[in-house]
């Protein structure tokens, strides 16, 4: 077993979020919860990951708040939830970057009108459009 | 060495992104060229990371289109760059669970007015701020 490095004693956020989330298997539990899966067996199948993986994965998002485990039920905490952000913008880029032309791909679609999103935006406080060129980090 | 499996033949976005991007390791290191490193030396410094490791990641984050590498920098390409909204969605996460109110940590500035950005939010084609509730995802 490859030794995690861990990252929440950093003061930068994304690598905490890194370290929160856990790994790649993780966030792809997290994706097929917000795809509806909530029972072991349904996030077994989709993942077509090991059962002893998949139940450790499991267990450490919850014991991280991202996921409760309500009988036989795995259901997104408002922690998790407001993962959906991270999972849209996964999602697009690799629409975006990870598929031929007209290559058929799964689809995150608005349930009233069943279009695509719109594309994630950055804005600034006041509302203008940012590039990564418009912003800058300030570390500590 | 654990072998790492491979997603890019799912039809799922969100997994074909993870599997491009790699590892944690490749999205620090695509984070701190948002950051403004763009030498060897200035990531190594950042991440702590061993060299072997570093030099592997890079690499592969140039076969992937994601970073480009000119003389002795490493420079995100328009792929790179089109990662900021994923930078940003899990800086913002961070920074709302994985800090105590008031500890200090670095932070993403407009550099027009040295303001947080705005947090982002998920709209629908028509404009609508959309909940993980109001998606659902078209599975193939």
């Amino acid at each position: 077993m490859v030794k995690r490095t861990r990252f929440d004693a950093t003061d930068c956020p994304v690598a905490r979020s890194v370290d929160a989330v856990g790994d790649w298997w993780s966030l792809l539990i997290v994706r097929d919860a917000f795809d509806g899966s909530r029972r072991f067996g349904e996030f077994q199948r989709d993942l077509g990951v090991a059962k002893n993986i998949l139940s450790a994965r499991l267990r450490a998002l919850v014991d991280k708040g991202i996921l409760e485990h309500t009988d036989s039920d795995y259901v997104l905490t408002e922690k998790g939830e407001a993962l959906f952000p991270v999972i849209v913008a996964l999602r697009q880029w690799g629409e975006a970057f990870s598929f031929e032309p007209g290559q058929p791909h799964s689809e995150l679609l608005d349930r009233r009108d069943g279009k695509p999103l719109r594309p994630i935006e950055i804005h600034a406080a006041d509302g203008r459009l940012l590039t990564p060129a418009d912003t800058e980090v300030r570390k500590l």
